[in-house]
């Protein structure tokens, strides 16, 4: 699980005719004209980014495409969730139709998990799909949503309810761009990487535990926890594309953090999403010993991993007043990951052994949610 | 060719796991329900359709279903082109979440190319996707649209330019809603079935010749050729889902026809799609015979039949002033199968043995068109 030096790694993720590449490693951005022309043929791309990503890294992306002969336009959109919408989808389908980008051509997503959400929607959907491209600027974004093909856009009636399954041509994760993000938002996509090996690799967690010091610094050990991160969510894309079924197993966490995150109204400085996933991943270790499931050494494990991170894992940790328990419930029985009206959870039977579990009674997670809170 | 019944007819599309069926007969819509049922497990949906056919069928399709125990809600949208826009897209997302259809629960097109279009597209985004049901009520959408998975909405840069790959769960193209389609209606809608004999079936386009009469009277004859019409377009589709290649024979007179159709700015009272295609299928044969690719007498032969059923086939039978020549030329190389600014034409050798060119020479479409304008 160790790597003794600093270079780029490759994931490849096996999907037919819709399979792709994942580079990882340091200087991709200044390279990124070479790799996308050595893999797509149009001559033309659109970039997309936003208005913090974009003052830092659109003009050296743009210089590396006019080098290797690449036309490029860009749209800089407004950070933060709410750019995830019918308005701006527009606007970026408008742009690129405008642009005259034809199949062949592409659009590259220069940003973090909002702006590929947005890009890989509007490129799946113009000319009905052209070539796309993700340039992931965020822990999170490089460890989860650039891989996998979900891309989408929020409405009133909650996130990531209208979108497609969009598999990038090529995906450029440039380690570099790590050393910008604050402390709190690497934390935050580290609780992914976490969730990677508590879902079914045990030894990459403990391997995480002796050496995440190292993957908070850089290097050789972020590069490599990032590529395990990467080969792990590929593996489970590869099994279940379209998530009929094992594809659930990356929401671990998710139900009860993403209750938390409409509890604080989506409100950064309260919460955000990966610390959401943090205390979620708790509870459900938790949840899990409490139903007899998993010992509770376990989840006392995983929590204590997390806070020497820095991530928060308790309920009481989020600043502010929380909503009701039953407002907490609806969240959990909204959640687009319900069937037929049946609670559905990823539960566990230790570290690396969660499964999906699509009977789970509400009273249980009811008892469960207010005994947390008392604490 | 001949039937001698007026019983129903089952199209299979083999598209692997988005295999579907398309049933051609009588008094589907009044079966709807049942159908439905027995091949899709929600026991919810929800109808798109327009004011007009909505007024018409409505309500026997809301019977059907309920007989069947699904709940359904609807949505009636202005008819025409318009309709076909990110406005509307939005709109229909909204209902569709509103009510609160999940992945296995039924959208339903109820109506022509524009509602089938845009409700094909509304189901395959929200939620990332989730059954689809066509009801097409025009001939044109019943041998055309209804069939291949093409869904998509206009913008200002063009039409269909937005859009995804989209095949539907079940089509029932049920032959009694054709009774209230109005003569000119019905004629474009033909059009589109002589198309398939011209592709690459001399012996349907024989068969049209004599049967045409029937055809438009309803009965064993409109049903065959339907049915012939389908079978004809799916057997290209299954051979290239994603036009790659020979889907491409199916723009076969589109491309003169999509040209006049914007030289009338699109005003249905001058010209309706299949009118121009009607005209753009002449114009491709005679075309063809100029490049000494075909004889001129296979241009005769389908400019009198197209006549013979009514449809207009010379330029100059569209009412009002046209546009300059140059205009038509840019009409033609914005069209969005142009790859790369090369001219790609659908031309032929002879009744049915149509064939893609993709370097047709401007300067020849242009004295061509001169020439032809001045008859």
């Amino acid at each position: 699980m160790t790597s003794s030096d600093n270079t780029e790694r490759l994931v490849h993720v096996p999907l037919g005719e819709r399979a792709y590449d994942i580079l990882i490693g340091p200087g991709l951005i200044g390279r990124a004209g070479g790799e996308i022309s050595t893999r797509i043929k149009g001559r033309k791309a659109a970039i997309v980014t936003d208005e913090h990503v974009g003052a830092l890294y659109l003009d050296p992306l743009m210089d590396s495409l006019q080098t290797d002969g690449i036309e490029a336009v860009s749209i800089s959109l407004p950070p933060g969730e709410k750019t995830k919408s019918f308005d701006s989808l527009t606007k970026v389908c408008d742009v690129l139709l405008e642009a005259r980008i034809e199949r062949n051509d592409t659009v590259i997503a220069l940003g973090g998990g909002v702006i590929g959400d947005l890009t890989g929607f509007a490129a799946g959907i113009v000319r009905r799909g052209v070539r796309f491209v993700q340039i992931p600027t965020s822990l999170l974004s490089q460890v989860d949503s650039s891989v996998g093909g979900k891309t989408g856009i929020n409405t009133r009636h909650g996130k990531n309810l209208v979108g497609i399954f969009n598999q990038p041509d090529l995906v450029l994760a440039d380690t570099d761009v790590l050393n910008t993000l604050s402390e709190r938002e690497f934390r935050a996509g580290y609780a992914e990487v976490a969730k990677y090996g508590l879902i079914d690799k045990p030894d990459f967690f403990e391997w995480l535990e002796n050496n995440w010091k190292e993957v908070f610094s850089g290097g050789a050990a972020r590069i490599e926890a990032i590529a395990t991160s990467c080969q792990a969510k590929a593996d489970v894309v590869v099994a279940d594309e379209r998530e009929n079924g094992r594809r659930a197993l990356l929401n671990l966490g998710h139900t009860f953090g993403h209750a938390l995150e409409a509890a604080t109204e989506y409100d950064s400085r309260r919460l955000v999403h990966g610390e959401g996933v943090s205390i979620g991943m708790v509870l459900a270790h938790q949840f899990s010993a409490r139903l007899n499931l998993a010992s509770p050494d376990d989840a006392a494990r995983v929590e204590a991993h997390l806070k020497a991170v820095g991530l928060p894992t308790r309920i009481d940790e989020i600043p502010g007043e929380l909503p009701s328990t039953e407002f907490l419930m609806d969240a959990i029985a909204q959640d687009k990951k319900v069937k037929g009206g049946k609670l559905t959870f990823i539960l566990t039977r230790g570290i690396g052994q969660s499964f999906v579990a699509d009977d789970v009674p509400a009273s249980e997670v009811i008892s469960f949610l207010e005994e947390k809170r008392k604490k």
